[in-house]
């Protein structure tokens, strides 16, 4: 069997790469900072002095990077794997970039014989760790089937969104967005609220466990309720970048998108004052401020 | 068994009151259009030739209106319970309505030796009819504890906001607030699919699904996906109505709540345009028309 | 000559009164507290003990108060204007009010065969005190031309936007937002500015001198650079007043009015902190402080 | 006397350079599309096949140009200015470009030798043919020395906002901000005022002539009032990438600006609905829509 690159071992791109494993796949890994590489090889993955080593002819590929830069560069750069992929390779990539990025990488991809699959995920690094991801994909279909087994290793479900290389990551942005959504509108409910002199908690807990009784309220509401914003699930610096992706996709497309808007002016302001290594949940402080009431 | 008296026989009291009927209460009912009342009258119900004339001294009224004017009306008027229930009796106000009007109801009923039980609800007059309703309730101890029962006709869960009068509105108002931002989010995300060619209701399905697989976001996300906006299930006009509760709630308690001015904004554009008997999810139709998307 | 009541010597009234006096009016004056009667006195104005008092039979009232309610009081109530006003008399009205409160107001009037002249006013005390008023009027044309000779004692220009009773007062509303707008923008623009390290002042004395070289932007750019906020020229809290006034009449009008609400929630934001004894361009802090600035 | 270079003849460089050229300049043009340079040839100039050939080492060179890549084309592309400017060469940039691409060409000139003048200008093409520019001016002090006969050529008023590389570009994205805001701000001051029966130029003409009597305000009151938005003054798609260049500047700063925002959204809305070459004042036309307001 040939060994599966794996090229990104952060919170999210470590668990995702042990479950691969543990489904018995060879891994060659590679990430910028070695020592994050060395717990992997004691479980059997070859570690790799770079992301085109990581690559073998005709084979996949699996990245999960922090941002669209560290994608194009293992990808395009010096030392990338577009030239080692080579003929029928198949560059599986995870992590969250714009829609532009992917297409521009899915077209380097078909100039050289190899294909793109873009398979972003829902998930924290819990839900990684447990094999709980939601994974969006799309891209061509062959290349779909042949990367499936990896997916069905790391994610609980798959949604395939078509051929088109950059629909799935539209949808993980729009994930986002109503992430982000959601937990400004918890904000200022919970504002409402507490101004009326109602418990935070009970608030949340009621909604939670009725008509909104979904892990994104349920999870955010509980931290929101509890203010508890360090240390964070996802940085708000984090989040800021992904609100930036769907800025610039939303503005790309002609869709106004208010409620877009607003949350990034949230992130913005947040990082301004100084809370970006906060959770992202943390814009909520400012709607509190806003609300004169004094948070925590 | 002392009869219970229910005022407002429309499109959510009716049901609520059957409910009431079956669960082996005797009813005395007033509705401003004395038709609505007849098939309960079939029931057993005795038929009220006014609001005064529902209630029995020390007994309990429940209220269903459609607006605070109503509800100050059958309570406060001249043909209103505020007299005949005289000392000891509850009035079991389940309408949406401001705090603010709880607030000055409960005044009146305390100084007449009666009592006012804020218990709005969440649920479509399916869910009334299915006894689906989650219940918010607030207001004195001794007076919720003797309406327990006929809740518990008429909703699945109850949950107890504590002695304010106005408490359980302002959870109420928050709902709704929460309810319209989660269709304004799914607007706007689904418009940024669409534009990419990506199938609304597979987006929709997807997030209902996943990390929002949730009441509000499976049935608003397959109304929106289809964009079925009449018939009505709850008209965009009496959605605008809740929208100025909440404005008029959080202005006066200083908090300042950008999405929920900005779903307002949409109600009221909506009813400019003309779509004030449509749904009150057609407010996606504005996010459509400004991404260029012809919808429909 | 018959005398001319005058009715409210406040920070604007009392200047007003002044010019009118100085114009060779004789005045009936009355105000709540009587002390500021008492340097009018001086100057001839007879002091009387209610706004009913103030009137004369057939002739004119003028009223310059605080609010909607305080005229309403001056008016319908029980030592109101009203009924002494009697036939022929003219309400010159020229308090900041809703078009609604103008519109009720007139009809009282025409029913007891008295007119009301809508007459609110743009300037602050320094210009009423230099009769540099600018001077919106709506209403009938016969009172409105009995009127002019009193509105070219205290203005420098009378503008007549015809004979609805409430129209003057939308021109009103209109310009008190187009001022919020000012400042708020004038305060987005100033943040980023300063951000870049460019001198606030520099900035604003640019534009004021060239492209908007008028009296609100010179004004307020002078203010909101330097923020000069206390002494207040115009408390933020009569500000939120003005604004909420702004928000039920576009409500009403089925009018989406989007910076409308933006400045609505920085006034309510600004109140929530404290700051409603401040100069209302004081919501610039809000934006400073979201942008990671220290205001001072 | 060395001649001047002088790169981009559109609807402003033209009359800019005929305006040089009147003060005894001679210029050495260049222009993509060499039909628009014959007309200066009349007058002198020497046309030019390449920006490269317009410079002269030691020389100065004004571009005004409609876009970032454009002016980076002229300046750092094959054929562009940088390596013939040569030693001590001054570029005078009057394009409306982003800071960060200011400074990213300010240091490549620095590197090469020569100097680069931010500086930005305010006015249309009239006011560009009759001298009466408004110009924002930042870069090293003697470059600014050198360069200010030809912008005493050119303009009415020149600004000096000091010696950072992207500074007046700041202060000119600051001014189309306040344009755009003020334009949206009169819109819903206008759609509050015509809902209500009242003439809109009666309001635009009121406000322009009292407290707002400036350009701007006297200038777009006149358009959005009898909605004239073709043929443009300034076309929408330029707005709508002066805005995008607000909004990555102060996403970069980390500045919120929330009425950016909203004219950013209102420009996008009207490009998706095909108005892009219309007037920018035609953002106009959602706010009366919205409004219910059939416009035109």
């Amino acid at each position: 069997m040939t060994a599966v690159g794996f090229i990104g071992l952060g919170l999210m791109g470590e668990p995702m790469a042990r479950n691969l494993i543990a489904a018995g796949f060879k891994l060659r890994v590679f990430n910028r900072s070695l020592a994050k590489a060395e717990p992997l090889a004691g479980l059997g993955a070859v570690v790799c002095a770079s992301a085109a080593e990581a690559a073998q002819t005709g084979g996949i590929v699996v990245t999960m990077l922090a941002n669209d830069a560290a994608l194009e560069e293992v990808t395009l750069g010096a030392g990338g794997i577009l030239k080692t992929l080579g003929r029928d390779g198949v560059h599986l990539s995870m992590s969250t970039v714009s829609p532009e990025t992917a297409r521009k990488l899915a077209e380097a991809h078909e100039k050289a014989g190899s294909h793109y699959v873009a398979a972003p995920v829902f998930g924290r690094p819990d839900a990684a760790a447990a094999k709980e991801l939601n994974i969006c994909l799309s891209g061509p279909a062959a290349a779909k089937a042949r990367v499936k087994p990896l997916l069905e290793a790391m994610g609980r479900t798959v949604h395939d969104f078509g051929t088109g290389p950059g629909t799935a990551n539209v949808v993980k942005l729009c994930g986002n967005f109503l992430i982000l959504a959601a937990i400004e509108s918890l904000a200022e409910a919970l504002a409402l609220a507490e101004k009326h002199g109602i418990d935070r908690a009970a608030v949340a807990t009621f909604f939670s466990e009725t008509r909104f009784n979904c892990p994104v309220y349920k999870g955010y509401g509980a931290i929101l309720a509890a203010r508890r914003y360090a240390p964070p699930g996802f940085a708000l610096e984090l989040g800021y970048k992904d609100s930036q992706l769907i800025q610039a996709t939303a503005a790309k497309a002609r869709v106004p998108m208010a409620v877009a808007d607003l949350v990034d002016e949230r992130l913005r302001a947040s990082i301004a004052k100084g809370r970006q290594n906060l959770d992202w949940t943390a814009i909520e402080l400012l709607v509190a401020e806003a609300a004169g009431l004094s948070a925590g």
